[in-house]
């Protein structure tokens, strides 16, 4: 289902390429998804594509800009992705060296853009189907782990699978699991529900990126393969220049979330 | 869910591999998904790539090989796409040059390999829920045609959507396309069900390819995006090589079909 506007998406942007807004994006533009930003040069895209195509559960490809071009044309074809993110983490040779609001000073003529599926999508209609989140409720983070699991590598390109974690009630969890389902282009379904051993996750309250949350008497935690993964990938393998989004600062795209429902497939 | 064994699809790639089949692989391996191949130069890979994740419905991406590298890891570790089909066409400059059962002597250290979703499995997942197939029932292949809807383009990567079109009663319409829906890596819901002359369609007992199909008294024709799309739009820029799979006769996956089913992710 394509809407006819996307008039709050566009406002969002605007207001972050004017510099009005450069905090994260979390409940910009109520309604329309979110993604991940990985840039890396030409001669590194086909294999970070291939590592996304075998690795989808956590590096679901939404789109791939033409090479040395900023617009992500089936996503918002307005947009520029040099400017239309709050904020940026640049990396040479793997390490940080810059955490700018623009990035149009870094952009070079062999740069590709990947914009990658983001969970608030799932989140989005988790809550919709009257599934709170823990992570929201507690004002806090989604807190994120490094796993023993290990993505199928591409190239350069391999390393642990990343995820988050979302505490349910074990009656609630055949339905959010259900509903995150609905939205493969958006981490889909849970990895692993129940067991943060099996995952090689020794302390919950210790997670490598976010906020711990506390998990309710009860409740059981539930994994998801994390957006996370393809930047920790793609720094392993020490590339000259990426650029990534700053954790929560998202590229705002002019699709509904609803657009991603595989079962609202657009007619 | 990944199944412990895959032996009927090993099986039948041997069989395949071996001479002893060369004829179409519907009903081959039964429960295993099967998919569209397409094999371009590795110079065209990455423009080819961006077009599939543009076009996600007619061009779901399975698997994409190392360069060079005929094995298609995730899919078959153990197969080989130069002879595990039954039978190839091969294309120099945009025309037809060879219909072998085997293109080791085409194969070159620059190939690369595209696995991409094939409708089989979700007329699997539709026969199983009690909804037959007109095409299957009248012993012909199901009908293909080309629409007025273009791609969204990427490099020389361009061209019309191909539909296949199955006809259903009205009642039968909303779960037909919830089921195929659940499938989203094998084409997933229609893209348009009803009216032919909104997709260009002039004549739907004149298929550009398969066979023209009865549609039943009071039955609707439902389109689906096709996986013939990427052969049409690989052929119009020319390239210098492009070896497919010849027409019904596909590679076979040691995946079962309900793996790709969105709802019933690996845990």
């Amino acid at each position: 289902m394509a809407l006819g506007t996307a008039e709050s998406a566009v406002a969002a942007r605007t207001r972050i390429r004017a510099g009005r807004h450069a905090g994260p994006t979390s409940g910009l533009a109520p309604g329309f998804a979110q993604a991940n930003l990985v840039v890396l040069a030409a001669d590194e895209a086909l294999d970070f594509l291939r590592f996304c195509v075998r690795n989808p559960r956590s590096c679901p490809l939404l789109e791939v800009t033409d090479i040395g071009s900023p617009h992500p044309v089936a996503l918002a074809a307005d947009a520029d992705l040099r400017t239309d993110l709050p904020r940026y983490r640049v990396f040479r040779d793997g390490e940080l060296v810059d955490e700018p609001t623009d990035v149009t000073r870094y952009w070079r003529e062999d740069l590709v853009g990947f914009l990658l599926g983001c969970s608030f999508t799932f989140e989005w209609a988790l809550a919709a189907a009257g599934l709170p989140l823990a992570h929201q409720a507690q004002g806090v983070n989604v807190p994120m782990y490094l796993t023993s699991r290990r993505c199928v590598p591409a190239g350069p390109f391999a390393g642990p699978l990343v995820v988050s974690m979302r505490p349910f009630a074990p009656e609630d969890i055949p339905r959010a699991a259900a509903v995150a389902a609905r939205f493969p282009a958006m981490h889909g379904a849970p990895v692993h529900i129940g067991d943060p051993a099996a995952l090689g996750i020794a302390d919950l309250s210790a997670p490598d990126f976010g906020d711990p949350v506390r998990i309710g008497p009860g409740e059981v935690p539930v994994f998801w393969a994390c957006g996370v993964t393809p930047q920790a990938v793609a720094l392993e393998s020490r590339p000259g220049l990426a650029i990534f989004h700053a954790p929560g600062h998202m590229f705002i795209t002019d699709r509904a979330h609803v657009e991603f429902d595989c079962q609202e497939q657009a007619l």
